[in-house]
């Protein structure tokens, strides 16, 4: 895309309110755009990055058989006072409205309730499980401060999974099998090394619930990393007892802050229960199903990575969720000669399938490296009367800032890898 | 996908409370779950259809153009009070919410404040305009009665895209070419020779708006079509005065009963003078941007093609939206045989790039073919001991109900297309 044409473009500044380091870069690089404290729209280059991000989680959890849907916003109260979650006193960031003939409704924060009730209609027997249903949808906490940009929205796209498994043996396996597809997609997103399954605390049905906590100086968390085993403890669970069930001492663990970009929980039959969701045995006897739910905040994750990875000069996207693979940047002072060239390398890179933003404004060079290096992608191509001179193109990578002349196929083949 | 690992299953009956055709064949055939009046959830099967939809909508609007965002359900009530949108008396079908800090918010119905709002921000001089952004989003309608099923959700998907431009004649060009594209979706929907743009009551900046009208004899709208012109006229406006702006009598129209499946209006300079969107001219004047509005609501479209298209079997899918491409329904009475060759065929065709439903199920063969109608997948597959004998496969047109003999090589051919 040329970037003339986009409508968005760098500021100088973000909103004097917005505090969170995540929000303000992304504000100014033009990925998103600020409605009210805890509420943002994306803006094309941050959908761009968050469909990428959804397209990783979404790989990953077909590839352990979730099958995907897209529940409702708007939820029924019924459905919630049978769980005993409806009221303000249980559950504290409920948005609440009402339809015209005055009876409530409420906007989803999560989705044990409507799935348990979905599935009421279709699971019968053990031979219909396990199953695993999950949706990419937005969620509505009323959070009472909304501080740390994109990280903690009241409007955010979260992932949600919801597991049905015939006994507890089944349950087990199936949330080891999707723990693993978790380990995968933070590696995909580049901070596989420093995210932890951590143990946390678990609930009526579960000793522990697991959380994928990825390290941070700005992290809401305190955990104690085991990096031997390469598994953390919740500072909140961190007693003799546990570190007695996990096999480690005190002393091999070091404490990190680490921002909470996954959480896996064991639901037992609390849900099932409530809702009257009941399967036939082999021996013909109804049993309530095991169930399990796995969250990613994906727009949440979004901000994460910006915190990870960003320097001095602004974000550094990880590839696999860059908006674009290359920003091209060209370098004319008016030179027709190097326009011609660029738009020869830009039509190349579209005719190679290589996703490509290319900087075709008419401003000052240190103009267009400033926002390149504020837009963050991996890969800047530089085109100028010198790279001409030179024979090649000039590469530059964001992260490392390392700079060398490569010929056109060499940049194809390696974008298109 | 096999069929017996898909988590919905037919139904033979719809909820009771269910009285639009639309929504209880979706329901009986598993693409959508009720969750209340006017809300539904989208299913596996449904929520395949969705994104085709989309995918189809979202293609055309690229091409003229458009950039994708997606802006925020919960609305910022400051930009809704500049246009004098904000009052229950003025708009009477909001959903309004709260913060936890007692401030007013709402759930979008349409997004004219904010994205004019964003544009502030992006828009400065001519030669930033013309500009088309959309998004495809849920949007919230607090409807009196919900009766329609998923045609008039209160709930619903809408690809709403804005454009912005520096003159009327720049915004003329613009509408005509966003009118175009309209008209290349409802092609591809499959419902192009049934759908007329129809001239409908403008406002305070346009004379008249358009509406995309699908003919049905269960639609809400009557308007009067024009067939040689391939327009019509909205009962609304069928005055003297519009007949002579179109140059068509009253006896060349005939009236029907329509679905409006889609809309676009010029808005002038309302939302961009009350919001305080300006640019700057060429002679270095202000001046506030011509807006137009284009509407698509994909998931109410969904239901209009269920509408449309359904016999008395069941749904009949368009292929460019159908969920897979082909039915493969295997009838082997316990025939090892039979599903060793219906596997055979299920493999072939995955590798092939085919999109299939594979009925693996262990179930009676009219309760097999009875399902394959209700879900409407264009081309069905028949593999048993009668195909086997005969050398073939029985290839069965789920529109025409045609039948025949076909060779496996031709089947992915046909279907590659």
């Amino acid at each position: 895309m040329r970037q003339s044409e986009l409508f968005t473009k760098t500021r100088k500044t973000a909103p004097k309110d917005e505090v969170a380091k995540n929000a303000q870069l992304l504000i100014r690089a033009g990925y998103i755009h600020k409605e009210m404290a805890g509420v943002y729209s994306f803006l094309p280059l941050g959908l761009r990055v968050l469909n990428k991000i959804n397209d990783i989680v979404r790989e990953e959890m077909n590839a352990v058989g979730g099958q995907e849907l897209t529940m409702s916003v708007l939820q029924n109260k019924e459905l919630w006072e049978k769980t005993g979650r409806w009221s303000d006193e249980v559950v504290d960031n409920w948005f609440k409205t009402q339809l015209k003939n005055g009876a409530d409704t409420s906007l989803a924060f999560t989705a044990e309730e409507p799935i348990t009730n979905i599935m009421r209609d279709y699971l019968n027997s053990y031979a219909d499980l396990p199953k695993l249903a999950y949706q990419i949808q937005w969620k509505y906490r009323n959070e009472e401060r909304a501080k740390s940009g994109i990280m903690r929205g009241r409007e955010f796209l979260m992932k949600d999974m919801y597991s049905f498994a015939g006994s507890a043996d089944e349950h087990e396996k199936v949330y080891e099998k999707v723990a693993e597809a978790y380990v995968k997609i933070f590696q995909r997103l580049g901070i596989g090394d420093r995210t932890y399954r951590t143990f946390a605390s678990g609930g009526v049905f579960s000793k522990y619930s697991h959380e994928f906590q990825c390290l941070s100086p700005i992290g809401e968390d305190t955990i104690y990393v085991h990096e031997g085993k390469k598994i953390a403890i919740n500072k909140e669970v961190l007693l003799p007892e546990v570190l007695g069930d996990l096999g480690v001492t005190q002393e091999e663990l070091v404490e990190q802050k680490a921002i909470e970009v996954g959480n896996i929980f064991s639901l037992g039959t609390r849900f099932s229960d409530a809702l009257g969701l009941k399967f036939k045995q082999k021996d013909g006897s109804e049993a309530a199903p095991v169930m399990g739910c796995y969250g990613i905040g994906t727009s949440r994750l979004l901000g994460a990575l910006v915190e990870v990875f960003a320097d001095e000069k602004g974000i550094v996207w990880p590839e696999s969720v860059a908006p674009f693979s290359a920003h091209l940047v060209a370098i004319s002072s008016g030179n027709e000669d190097v326009i011609k060239e660029a738009d020869r390398l830009y039509e190349l890179l579209k005719d190679s399938g290589i996703d490509v933003l290319y900087d075709d404004r008419d401003v000052r060079a240190g103009e267009k490296f400033a926002d390149s290096d504020l837009i963050g992608i991996p890969t800047r191509l530089v085109v100028s009367e010198k790279t001409m001179s030179e024979g090649g193109i000039e590469r530059v990578d964001r992260q490392s800032g390392s700079t060398g002349f490569v010929q056109d196929s060499e940049v194809v083949q390696q974008l298109q890898k």
